[in-house]
């Protein structure tokens, strides 16, 4: 399965949040995710309960370091009739084009 | 917590999705959830884990309905300084105005 | 077409958004545009260019309340088939059930 | 302005999209619009009204190609503080870690 999530920090007093995304990250690299950054989200590609459990960590380390209020978008393609990868995926769309 | 969730199957041949809402809404119901469906989404308030255990059970519910592929779109916020709950969220932008 | 918008303002140094959602609201009253308030964003109906006219609107005066990064979501519901609107859509999946 | 696309196509009997994805962006290509590919989307980099025109031809040109129905989602950071680009937001959370 792929998963796109994007965190965003709410009340943090300073527009950039990288140093929240850098810790997102972590938490996918710790839980032997495959993931990959693009410039609004991160794709991740794996079994459902360890993309929401790692998903749930995320929420708790930006918590543990000062988030109040984190509004995340998660968007979930789970394809039943073949494995899609991410690679795959973008190959699709961009190659032989 | 408080989550919105927007199902979408794709490759179903027909443009209506409404079969799969209802389908998606008896999941939220059989769960004990307390959930508001809108025109684009269901919002739905619980903890972490009953909402995404119900989220896996929709997905597979859907693909027991023939679904090859579903794409979801979850927004979540995930508010640690007090309680959020849909009712107050809602009057807090349109009462008194 | 229906639209649901979800307008997050970054580095505000509080977790409340109430106040700029007020202001987003104006703008589509202003715009004689039909909204209807969830938890979690706010549905529109109209056309496409009266909308996202209204939502440059919104960030422009969002921008003008301080807010120096303006995060927005936006899901299109674009159906060519019929006219869809919000409360047909909610009754499709609530009634009779 | 960054500007992430995600376009879903309602109701065409097949699983895949990428035909139509293919097509998108052609229509960002056409409009020489910065853009790029990821495994759920495709951010694109330019000013709010030469992305919100070229989304909607993408939303014409898929409706010529026999789809009734389109489902697209749109997250846009749209920063006033300083010109953020696709390359430098995906720099801040990659490099040096």
């Amino acid at each position: 399965m792929i998963v796109e999530l994007s965190v965003v920090p709410v009340g943090t007093s300073e527009t950039s949040v990288s140093s929240y995304v850098r810790a997102a990250l972590r938490v996918f690299a710790e839980a032997d995710l495959d993931y990959k950054v693009n410039s609004m989200g991160t794709c991740v590609e794996g079994e459902w309960d360890e993309i929401f459990s790692a998903l749930k960590t995320v929420h708790d380390r930006l918590a543990g370091m000062g988030c109040h209020r984190i509004v995340t978008t998660v968007k979930i393609d789970d394809r039943r009739d073949k494995r899609g990868t991410m690679a795959a995926k973008v190959a699709a769309v961009t190659e032989g084009s």
